[in-house]
């Protein structure tokens, strides 16, 4: 493959796409597949699975064992960690993985049954989290460790549990928001948010 | 090892056994150890771990990371999603792994607390799901992702959450049944189900 | 690296410390960073990580895919399940991993977001259990399968689910205790034990 100078890839790493940008460092037993593109200055730790037709943006982390199933999207600055997984099949069955044309007929199409997921600037999705099909998790959302994402998450939400629920709402820098006044949070660091048209947070400028 | 010339063996796997059916794909950074039988036109994708004595039928999918502990056995169809764990020893202890006479004598022998685990004919486990020691998971039953198998799952049974809890039934074809006539389910499909004396599905010729 | 002859570390692995005791085995694809510590007659399992200035205690079982995160100390004789995870940043998020000092400014310094775990004297983990940063689990203690833990748990103490909770105790040697009379539990296996001044239990002589 042909990288450019800056980039890392360790000797154990398998990285099939050329499209990886400068400053980004892929780490031990790292599997990559062709026609994925991931951005400048990522980290790509230890037996991280990048599957084809993926989008990585910029300066994003994905950590040991992240799995990012084909078609998936992850916009810049996102923090994935250990373990995460985004499968992107909603009913597996056998079988049809095989590409066998008559069971591809008995089970329908693909449309029907796959469907990638989307991670948005800044997001941070915690140890060992799944997150289903189809969903898009919103900037600066927050997922705890061990959650299992079973419907959208909002900009700034705080999720945890199985299945994910919101408990609270998350700063840029990562502390817990308060509330100010109506429809109104801040945060130790001095940010202040308001509440969205689509009921996630935005900083009040 | 000696495989038939249709199977293929990634670079960096790890095979064992000779005991390989023809067309199966093993896919890299795959370990699969001795006394193993991997079936026919399996599908073993990156980091799957097969550990010995254990059964892979034909037209297996194992999905990355998958981890099959020592005796589990796997029958035709299956599909295992990725992260998928089933250990097989009910309370461990960390010495008596080694294999020191006299930690074994402490706590007692292996038929104690060593269990496999069975899934039976075209069965669909979900992403990161742990299937607990010896249980039984019956044939096309499904098992949502994330969820922690605590016991044995009646056929054609949906199952999610920690603990897993029955939530529905799914056809062959993956699809959710509906109650159509007493004790009786279809799908959209066009497939009808009958409740069987085991408390499971079958389908109604 | 210079080890001693009784260490086996399998071709494959990557074992960047000088720092292992004798008689331990390490297997294939394992990861093990500079300035970690792993003491005498372990089992360190496929693809386990451990990550710099860790302490790994002797006769300590790493089952597969466990990921030990920096700092984390393992005392003697514990049982890491398959897929444990230790990760050590509570609130993380993306650029700030990639130790650019305006952004480290930006998020405070380390301390506020670093804690690493403890797990002690001959305690088991579970499969995929998750211990979020900065816990304790105390001797003996036995964390079930899948369970997300959120909190020290103390000596003996059975704890499952996600967030774990305490539903029992057990013995050294891996049974549920009994109550026998008041403050006091015993086992088949004959051990008795007292409550602790730290909510605990001990052996009673």
């Amino acid at each position: 493959m042909n990288h450019p100078d800056s980039v890392s890839v360790h000797a154990t790493a398998l990285v099939e796409t050329d499209d990886i940008g400068p400053g980004t460092r892929i780490w031990a037993f790292v599997h990559i597949g062709s026609d994925a593109h991931v951005g400048r200055d990522c980290n790509v730790c230890d037996y991280v699975v990048v599957q084809s037709e993926v989008h990585v943006g910029n300066r994003v982390t994905l950590k040991e064992r992240a799995t990012i199933g084909t078609g998936a999207h992850i916009e810049d600055d996102v923090f994935v960690g250990p373990g995460v997984w985004m499968p992107n099949d909603r009913s597996p069955r056998s079988p049809r993985m095989l590409g066998v044309p008559e069971v591809t007929a008995r089970y329908g199409s693909q449309e029907n049954w796959l469907a990638a997921s989307r991670i948005c600037q800044g997001a941070s999705i915690g140890t060992g989290v799944i997150i289903m099909p189809g969903l898009t998790i919103r900037p600066y959302a927050m997922v705890g460790a061990g959650a299992l994402v079973t419907k959208d998450v909002t900009s700034h939400r705080l999720v945890v549990g199985n299945p994910a629920r919101a408990i609270g709402w998350v700063c840029v820098c990562g502390m817990r928001l308060q509330p100010s006044e109506e429809d109104s949070w801040k945060c130790e660091c001095g940010r202040r948010f308001h509440l969205t048209d689509e009921g996630g947070l935005a900083i009040r400028e």
